[in-house]
């Protein structure tokens, strides 16, 4: 960065459903493309934006994390107000912060990242609910929690996922470190919780795909296992549909400081 | 109607977020030129149906419920997964059943209800939420449960609610039963319960606007009742956003034995 320029860096929320993923596109109909117009709009500077985790189409986030440098002084409030003005209602910034670029080590919306937590919404019921079209996954056959948790202990760890990993995923390495994953049910709806120190592209859609083979009772719990160890995409179930994913959470060292929201449920408050 | 002809109720659910309301426009984007356009595909007839409430633009029903006769003979599930193949994500029909015609009297989706149940989710926070767009109203200033709650009470019993009613509202008469209001808050969201034995025009968002003001402090709790003795709609507050009001639940004598879901609140499972 320019010794002009400040690093700013954003909370944004957004809901995916009707945009074609996070990173610009030539038919400007992404998050970023959206950003950073109106990030041009509120500050009439070309903006290059730099997020902590590229989403798909169709994928929400709670709490993506955006930084860029810009030659200018604004207060943090009115860099959510400001640029809110110019943004749909399905995006919004939610905080702002500078973070300080004397250090000697940046702070870098991704490289910095120690840790992405998503969550997965899944409605299960008979008939489909235009309450949870686009915000949830929907599967009508009976699933079972137990069975879905039992199947989700045997990713927990440091492995090869390649099992769950797109043909198109550029990652360096396979080898992820799985820290959480959790199944909770609340009448008609679950949510999926994965913590890793970074994910594969669809790494969660897939694995998703294979939990619920199991919870609809077509494997058994012990065959992610065998999916896992396989490392063979071909052994895994097909990839979920994106309507209940949600970016939940960038971790950070909290040198940083950054005024993070606690992390909440995608579709139920506390 | 005619003796060969069955009459069918179904339970439909929608978002009505991007729809101009329940009742047939010229321009067909409603909720129900959209339910009729898809009976007539399912059914290969014209369809005339008659809801229990009408909703306005951008409000939505977790159980708005509906009736036509046709001469046809279908099995119930035909009516729910054979209808739905037809509409869009936002629009579903929930279950279907057929009620007796030989006793005299006929079920009537609108003049057989003997209740409604409105709810109303807001989110209250200083920012605006991309998660609850269209899906709850939102108020930025800090909103007081306890004097929402106080207000409330002073709306229960019979009343003429005149003081709440659009100029535009068709009703014979501006008295209603309000047999319950309560207000409840988790996080960021207050939802709002009303039963009433019939709604006027804009009531339930008449209503929000001036619990609104007396939830961020403009006016005392008892306000409210000056304002329903008032009986002028000028001495009330705006009419409140409509993308958080839901039609939950109609009320109909158990002896029609409609398929009826429990109601469930908006925007979280119990």
């Amino acid at each position: 960065m320019t010794n002009q320029s400040k690093r700013i860096v954003l909370g944004v929320q957004y809901d995916g459903a009707n945009w074609r993923g996070w990173q610009t596109q030539p038919d400007g109909h992404t998050v970023q493309d959206r950003l950073e117009a109106a990030l041009k709009s509120f500050t009439l500077l070309d903006v290059d934006t730099m997020c902590a985790g590229r989403t798909d189409t169709g994928v929400h986030a709670l709490e993506q994390v955006v930084h860029f440098d810009i030659p200018l002084e604004r207060d943090m409030n009115s860099w959510v107000r400001g640029v809110n003005t110019f943004l749909p209602p399905s995006i919004a910034v939610r905080w702002a912060t500078a973070v300080p670029t004397d250090s000697g080590k940046d702070f870098h919306a991704r490289f910095s990242a120690s840790a992405r937590q998503y969550q997965y919404v899944l409605y299960n019921h008979p008939v489909r609910s235009p309450m949870m079209a686009g915000r949830a996954g929907w599967v009508f056959r009976p699933l079972s929690l137990e069975r879905m948790q039992q199947a989700a202990r045997h990713l927990i760890g440091q492995h090869d996922f390649s099992a769950f990993r797109a043909a198109q995923c550029q990652a360096n390495s396979p080898v992820k470190h799985m820290q959480m994953i959790t199944v909770e049910q609340r009448g008609d709806l679950f949510l999926f919780t994965l913590k890793a120190n970074a994910f594969l592209h669809h790494m969660v859609r897939n694995i998703l795909g294979s939990l619920i083979v199991v919870g609809v009772g077509n494997q058994p719990p012990e065959w992610i296992k065998t999916v896992l160890d396989g490392r063979d995409r071909a052994l895994a179930a097909p990839t979920f549909m994106p309507d209940g994913l949600y970016l939940a959470k960038i971790d950070y060292d909290p040198i940083w400081s950054l005024p993070q929201a606690p992390v909440v449920n995608a579709l139920w408050p506390d």
